[in-house]
C-alpha cells in the first residue's frame, strides 16, 4: 500500500493569509483547488511542533512505572492526565526539547532516550506534529516551572495508566496514543532504539 | 485517585473575546486567573465536537477487518489514514453523528453499535472532544460524499493498522488512539456493550 500522495486526493495552495495572530496562536485561511478544480478554502491554525515523553521508572519490586502529569486545561475545563510534553523553541531540536521539557515540567534527568514515533493531534485544522520519545534511567530533581505554569507529577504503572484510559479517566488524545506505544513495548511487540543521552543531536 | 478538579491547579475566567469566526474556525482569548491570583491569556478554538468510528468487517475466513480512509489533510500537506470521523450538526446526538458519518463517508449501515470513549485531541488550544463508537454487521452502499470533499475507502487487518501505527504510517492520534480500543477489545481486555441500532438515542 502506497502511502505517498495520491493526485487524485491532492489539494494545491492558490493563496494564504494569516487572520489572526495572538500570543499563541495563528490563524490561516488559504484557498486550495481541490482535485477536481473546484475553489475550497481551508482554515489552520500554524503551530510549532511539540513532544512528549514517556519517562519509566523501576519500583523497588523491579516493575516498570510511568511519570504523568495532571495540569488544568482550560478549553476542556478539567484537570488532565497526561504525559509530559511542550512545544519547541525555534530553532530547538525535537531531542533536546525532550529533555528540557521532561527537566522543567518534572525535574527528571534521563540517561537513555528512545524515538518511537511521530503524530499529529489535530489534522484537520493545525500543523500541529508530537515527536513521541521514551525515556528511562531517571534522576529526580526539582521542577523549573514556567512562570503561571501550575501542574502536578504523580506515577502509576502502566497497567493503571491502561485501566484508565478504558474507563475514560484519560481523554488526552496523545496520551491515549502514548499508551499505545507503552502497551505493545512492555508487551515485547514494538522494539525501541534506546541511546545514551550523551549520543542524541 | 481523584481526577476531579482540583483548587490548586484550576484557573477562572476573568474575561472571553471572540477575536475569529471564520466558517469553521471560531477562535478566543480569555483572561483567567491563575491558582496564584496572577493573571493570563488562554486563546483557544472553540469546537462543536465530532465522532469517530471504528467500522469492523468480517472476511471469507471470519477474521476481523476494520474500514479506514486516506484523505489528503492540507495543513499536514499529506494524505493521512484515518478512522471515519465528522464534527456534529448542530443539535445532533454523537449517536446520530456517528451513523450518519460513516454512511456519508464509507457508504456502509451497521447493524449493531458500541460506545467506546471519549477523546480529547487538542487540549491545550481548542475544545473538541471526539466520541469514539465501534460499528459491526456492515451493510455496503454508495458513499454521500459533501460538494468539495474527496477521499478513499478501504479496508485491513487489525494487525495491518497495528503494524503501520508501529512504522510511522498512521500518524493520525485519533486513529492510533483507536489503535489502543481496537487492540484492547479484540485481545478481551476491553469490554464493548454493543445495541442494535434501533436501540440507539
Amino acid at each position: 500500500m502506497s502511502l505517498k500522495p495520491l493526485a487524485h486526493l491532492v489539494e494545491t495552495q492558490a493563496s494564504s493569509q494569516e487572520v489572526y495572530k495572538g500570543n499563541f496562536l495563528h490563524v490561516f485561511v488559504d484557498h486550495v483547488t481541490l482535485p477536481d478544480g473546484a475553489v475550497a478554502t481551508r482554515e489552520y491554525v500554524v503551530h510549532p511542533g511539540a513532544v512528549m515523553v514517556i519517562p519509566m521508572l523501576v519500583d523497588e519490586n523491579g516493575a516498570w512505572r510511568v511519570v504523568l502529569e495532571r495540569q488544568f486545561r482550560y478549553p476542556i475545563g478539567q484537570v488532565m492526565i497526561e504525559f509530559p510534553a511542550g512545544k519547541l523553541d525555534a530553532g530547538e531540536s525535537v531531542a533536546t526539547c525532550a529533555q528540557r521539557e521532561l527537566l522543567e515540567e518534572t525535574g527528571y534527568t534521563a540517561q537513555e532516550w528512545a524515538r518511537a514515533g511521530l503524530m499529529h493531534p489535530v489534522i484537520a485544522y493545525s500543523t500541529e506534529f508530537i515527536d513521541v520519545w521514551f525515556a528511562r534511567g531517571l534522576t529526580a530533581g526539582p521542577q523549573k516551572l514556567d512562570n503561571g505554569e501550575f501542574l502536578e507529577v504523580f506515577t502509576a504503572s502502566p497497567e493503571e495508566l491502561l485501566q484508565w484510559c478504558m474507563e475514560g479517566r484519560v481523554t488526552d488524545a496523545k496520551t491515549l496514543a502514548g499508551a499505545l506505544w507503552l502497551q505493545n513495548t512492555l508487551n515485547g511487540n514494538w522494539k525501541l532504539q534506546w541511546q545514551p543521552v550523551a549520543a542524541l543531536a
